[in-house]
């Protein structure tokens, strides 16, 4: 049995007796049943991913993956290849919008060379699992062998393992990578049966012609591997990332150990796919956090049955937009917990 | 010259040279130009508002107006009106929603009566200024004299000024009184034009013959006391509220401090709309936060150039929308002053 199959194995149902505790409870505090509308069910929600019927999210992580494509040198994107480890080393240094969002909401910023083309000096807060100097160029070749596609998840299972063993309670999912909306909507349109072009945007910024030149190598890279959309192992080595791969392990873990994590933007809704293909009973631990501007991640939310929280118009990755999520679960676990009830404060009830 | 005219008087467009070089400066740091979305615009407003390139918003305040309404006898809301003296007072003590949420984002509550219809005890953060046991019921007679609207927007004037004067650098609007959805509803149908049916919603929870009861009402309220859609003073004392007023002077005042208000639901909105049919110059001051269930909001919105930053099916009032956009737009002021530009941390610029 791999460290895979096992943790999946350990993924159960949400603890129903504790969502209808905390509903219960829901519906006696002071305010009219159901006005604080999503935050409710959010809250609901994570007691079932808890067990506790008051649950308390003390102590947030975003993982950030990080990782190269060599799809990357074919113009997918308006950035060159090296922004990735220049990237890293800026997460290291506290600069980058992950650090400054992460420090407001009190989460721990984790990052994680899982496959950058590039050797990165050692820092205390880098972890070190490269597993190879970025993913091969999907336009000519698959990007990874299947043992590396597992690789990448287990990866992302030993990482989340880890940071929940240290007290982490709230994990969220965050990556970098220069290129990796391509292998993204690669992975989207093949698990959802749309068309590449349906879920294929403008990443960090390419104009038209850009975007025509990528649906096109796409198209002809799934035209080239047929990843086969009912093995997304398979889908993950021919077309993925081994950062997106790295995300999807950390969902599968997250869920495994009954801890919610927010998922972020288009590449981390990819990985969600991967996920809860491989790993259906992970679905209810995932919270989707905001509508990316990338088209194909609204395919990503229909699919999964996700509802984002907020649309903000962001378009960034790194896990911006699920750790800017998390305060908005920690509200909600806080309102149930701290608010009064109707009896506690001598409040009268709606009239029957 | 009163209060509300040398108020009104004080308030300038925002600070263009600030916004421009909260602009450039967002060009300038590590991530995509743009990709912050939603983030990189509320910085700039607030440097605009502030007259700061780089705005830190530290002291943040929500001032929840608490007042009843004659009309809450005419079975206009399912909750009977003595909540409201028990909502403040569970204010006091910390146990409702806008205190929990107050305390994840820091924000200090400061709750004033400013028209509850009975005597509340005297409390070390209950600020009161009281102008009337609750309006008179506007579906017989004028809910306020226009001495009582003028001094409903003087109180709220006052109470800004005085925590902005103790170091308060971002505001947030809420309110408490039973059957307030009601006088919003009249203020906005008679200020955008739209019909009674059009603005007004179930507000805490009415059954279909109640909201078919609650438009019937406002309908005939307006036939009555015909309020002059040109003239904010008269529709807010003929079919608004005491906190409704208490709101708009809070949004003005901020205005005319450089104060960026943070505006919350229904109510809130009608308030908005009052501020800036009474100040047009305050409308660049206010953020909206979220988009309530009650089904006027939208107009309130379209009229006023407003777009929420998030929708969460909320629908408690108090200010629990508004303070959840504070921690928002801290993040976006922080974004941009913390996050290393590309020349700092040494990233490669996108490619021309």
């Amino acid at each position: 049995m791999t460290l895979l199959t096992e943790t999946i194995a350990k993924i159960s149902p949400l603890d129903v007796a504790a969502m209808e505790a905390a509903r219960a409870r829901q519906d006696m505090l002071t305010k009219p049943q159901g006005a604080l509308g999503r935050l409710e069910a959010l809250s609901i929600q994570v007691a079932g991913i808890t067990g506790a019927a008051r649950p308390r999210l003390l102590k947030p992580a975003v993982v950030v993956m990080a990782a190269d494509h060599g799809v990357a040198r074919q113009g997918v994107s308006p950035f060159p290849p090296e922004v990735t480890p220049q990237m890293v080393m800026n997460f290291l240094a506290g600069g980058a919008a992950i650090n400054v969002l992460s420090r407001h909401v009190g989460a721990q910023v984790a990052v994680v060379d899982i496959g950058v083309a590039a050797d990165l000096p050692a820092h205390a807060d880098l972890i070190a699992r490269k597993i190879a100097y970025g993913t091969a160029d999907l336009s000519a070749e698959p990007a990874m062998t299947r043992a590396q596609a597992q690789e990448s998840l287990e990866v992302g299972i030993a990482v989340a393992n880890e940071l929940i063993d240290a007290g982490a309670d709230i994990l969220a999912t965050g990556e970098m990578g220069i290129g990796n909306t391509t292998p993204s909507s690669a992975i989207v349109a093949t698990l959802t049966g749309l068309s590449v072009a349906e879920v294929t945007g403008r990443g960090a910024g390419l104009n038209d012609s850009g975007l025509k030149h990528k649906v096109a190598l796409i198209e002809a890279a799934l035209a080239l591997h047929k990843p086969n959309p009912t093995d997304a192992m398979d889908v993950l080595a021919k077309v993925g990332g081994l950062e997106i791969g790295g995300i999807a392990g950390v969902m599968i873990a997250a869920a495994s150990r009954h801890v919610p994590v927010m998922v972020d933007g288009f590449i981390s809704g990819a990985a969600a796919l991967i996920a809860c293909a491989l790993a259906p009973a992970a679905q209810p631990y995932l919270i989707a956090t905001h509508r990316s501007v990338e088209r194909g991640h609204q395919a990503v939310f229909t699919r999964l049955d996700l509802e984002p929280l907020f649309d903000l118009g962001m378009r960034l990755g790194e896990g911006t937009g699920a750790v800017l999520g998390i305060s908005l679960v920690q509200a909600a676990c806080k309102a149930l917990d701290e608010m009064s009830t109707f009896g506690e404060a001598g409040v009268s009830d709606k009239e029957a």
